[in-house]
């Protein structure tokens, strides 16, 4: 099974960088499954239902979300019907709306994805997300030995640390949040394909997507000034390709996937 | 002004990766300047006096540090003579030995390096690294143009933040810390060249250079598990190798460094 | 019932305190249970088995705990024993020996004593205490309506928001961790008797039982320097006295326990 | 000098108990300098000149903020013109508008009262506040001992650390922002006057002047919930009261003020 991930998009510049190259991505890389990070997708802040149904019109087949999943309160009137979107699936059980995994039928496959959130530095305390993931793919595993988790988590400690603990049991651990594309994409041990984080995609002249001006000024003042999403000028998308074995589930292929100015489309390796 | 940089080397695996690589490193690239982040050099914690000559030795012009730096007490025996190692410039001036920052000598060229450290999310609070990195360069732009940044954070955000502050002032931000390489190696629009983290230098099959087994039983159980180095099995190499244009200190050229099992030296692109 | 509670014993200072006092304290207040937080009580860090027997030879009759309880490793040797003793009931159920709830028998009554640790500011991330509450108070109240809960925890908004969640579900929420008594102490609308917290049994001229020198230098340097239990000088000994009505399990009376130099035994009020 | 400090005032609940008590604590303390804590006065967020200028008219003679000082805009307007106002002195040099200290003039003797921000666990990072009380004090006491600061942090550790760093050098220091007073008001041995919180002002039945059900609400959903400041109902005041000896600025007295329905006005020991 083919795999097309793509990182937390920043505002309409993000989408924009969906619309133009989602297409061209597909084309490269043919991906039976792909997936889109939308924690950002309003104006940085959470999604709107018609952002959420425009990424599945412009090709996603689930969208993962994040930290930010409430920021944009439309979010309530809609999450019931949204089956293609996952919400970190260790936030409390009595409480929370949406899932926390869905599956993707590929033909005869199913592709499990799972979205968590990290505990570590995140100034939220969710489910702890090792025992979360050890009750899902009980679950889970009756259903398939395909599984994609987009694991949205601050420290490269947690992250490393969740893939290991569940390489063999997952196809695939892809990280997201920091909206910095790593370079450590490989499969570990026992065949769990990994990037500690898929990167952002929004304006390449940001700040994590910001205007810099605006994100210098709050660690120079110490004060609350508000972010603004950048929604102009070059831009990038960040993400990854991962190959599975239909068999084993195991994964066979990662590689980043990265467009910016310093990256053009067409132009790599 | 060729410049190779080394992250974070955990560990003697690191030191190990260090004796075994940077010899064809500086064949393969002809740095004038090499420097190496050894925070976590002895056993993952501090840095020793043998390991701090090791590293000269070995042919680092300057030892850089983080966090960790006093970890090992043996430090405070000998940093007052070790005039090629900086630890962060924004501890407490009022009660901090050693140096912030140091000159390197390059014919008729000078450069400087600074340790900086962040504030986001660190669980230490220094100077406003912001601030500090204006005082210091309203003092060594007096010397000479060419500077180099060593900046010891967390977050994605004040890294990049701290590069677009400095964009045009310094020749290069490279980031440490989290031990994990960014793929975003860049020149900034004014001509800073920037890498979010380095990555670090120790064992492949770790977390952070750590074993596994022993950072994922703190995930699972919360309980204060000590940390235990992996000393052996496969090898990786992080850093970075920067160009600078001596007469107006702007960077021509980064490119990240990298050697592991996945991407084996010798074979690169 | 009546009930009597001591906060946080660091290290011998407060054991002695403990000796020189409990008698007096019970001889005032008759309490029927006497519920003593330990969790420092090894030299500032965790407890061993011959200090918790001492506790119970003393007249505790249960020893509470909190964030430091795994830091002295002689507990994994003795805790699966302990019958009397309480780690937070939300340590991850999958990996945590000892036990997070016990039940004393006062005659015909049967007193449900609870240990929770708040998430907030805690640098560990436990099971949410509040949905943990929820779970264990379904399984208590089959068996008795009088609750006593020990919530440590480092901030104020968690204490009283755990308090006024379970208001009118249990007898007495206390809170611990911060080693300075609270002016709060109260009953709130629905019957639970609330301090936010209890405070600290040591030395009294220290920082929080630990020598002020080396409090005062980690926040001067910066540096990992390490604590320094004050075992000898004043002392102080905190806590408080509650009483419960038996047939609602509802409070009737809480006041705080403090003895130090300015506030002398049996010259209060 | 008598000096009655008030507080935390959270919203119009919090400014009614000024309007209410002020006059008769007036009465019963005869205080020289009345200092009120304002930094949640404007709908718990910030402060605005219309409500400050209402302090200076109920009888205040500085009002002092903490970290929320920002966040009504409003301040921006007319801080610069706010000569009786004080905002933690530590924030940056480079960037702050308004005074870190005032001085108060009684009669021949002046009372200088300055704010201060801790850094642990803050969330913000400010310059170290006892190396900036150090810098602050060299200048003034060349013009007077008698000093009062207000100290706004989190933790008790960081409190109690600076009042033992700077005993004898200071006439008072009490803490604010945990809303929650504290029960250990001392003269430390070198003559400082200390309270680790004085708690707050405003509604009694909230949760540190929340309405319960929504800061329960973010605890249990662990979504960003927005807080409803209680703007009705029974009230509390906090604050203490502190005599100085004008000849040494040396504390001679400390006790808390607390006012509510569990400690009515008039009917104190
Ligand atoms: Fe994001
Ligand atoms: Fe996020
Ligand atoms: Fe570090
Ligand atoms: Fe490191
Ligand atoms: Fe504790
Ligand atoms: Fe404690
Ligand atoms: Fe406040
Ligand atoms: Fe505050």
């Amino acid at each position: 099974m083919r795999i097309l991930f793509v990182g937390d998009v920043m505002g309409s510049r993000g989408r924009d960088m969906i619309k133009d190259y989602l297409p061209q991505l597909k084309t490269k890389f043919r991906p039976q499954v792909t997936i889109v990070n939308g924690e950002n997708a309003a104006g940085g802040r959470g999604i709107t239902e018609k952002i959420y149904k425009g990424f599945l019109q412009a090709g996603a087949d689930v969208v993962t979300m994040g930290n930010h999943v409430w920021d944009n309160r439309d979010i309530f009137d809609f999450i019931d019907s949204a089956k293609k979107m996952v919400r970190p699936a260790n936030f409390p059980e009595e409480t929370t709306p949406g899932l926390g995994f869905v599956y993707v039928q590929v033909n005869q496959l199913k592709l499990a994805v799972i979205n968590l959130q990290g505990n570590a530095l995140m100034g939220q305390s969710l489910a702890n997300p090792f025992h979360k993931a050890d009750r899902l793919l009980k679950e889970i595993h009756q259903q398939t030995d395909l599984v994609f988790i987009d694991f949205h988590a601050e420290t490269t400690a947690e992250k490393e640390a969740l893939a290991w603990y569940l390489d063999g049991q997952i196809s695939a651990l892809v990280g997201t949040h920091t909206h910095v594309q790593t370079n450590d994409a490989r499969i570990l041990p026992n065949g769990t394909a990994y990037l500690t984080d898929a990167g952002m995609t929004g304006a390449y002249d940001a700040i994590l997507g910001v205007k810099p001006a605006k994100s210098i000024e709050r660690f120079l003042t110490q004060m609350p000034t508000r972010y603004e999403v950048k929604e102009d000028g070059r831009g990038i998308l960040s993400g990854c390709f991962i190959e599975i074995d239909d068999t084993t589930g195991r994964a066979k292929h990662i590689e980043p996937v990265l467009i910016n100015a310093d990256h053009p489309f067409g132009f790599e390796q």
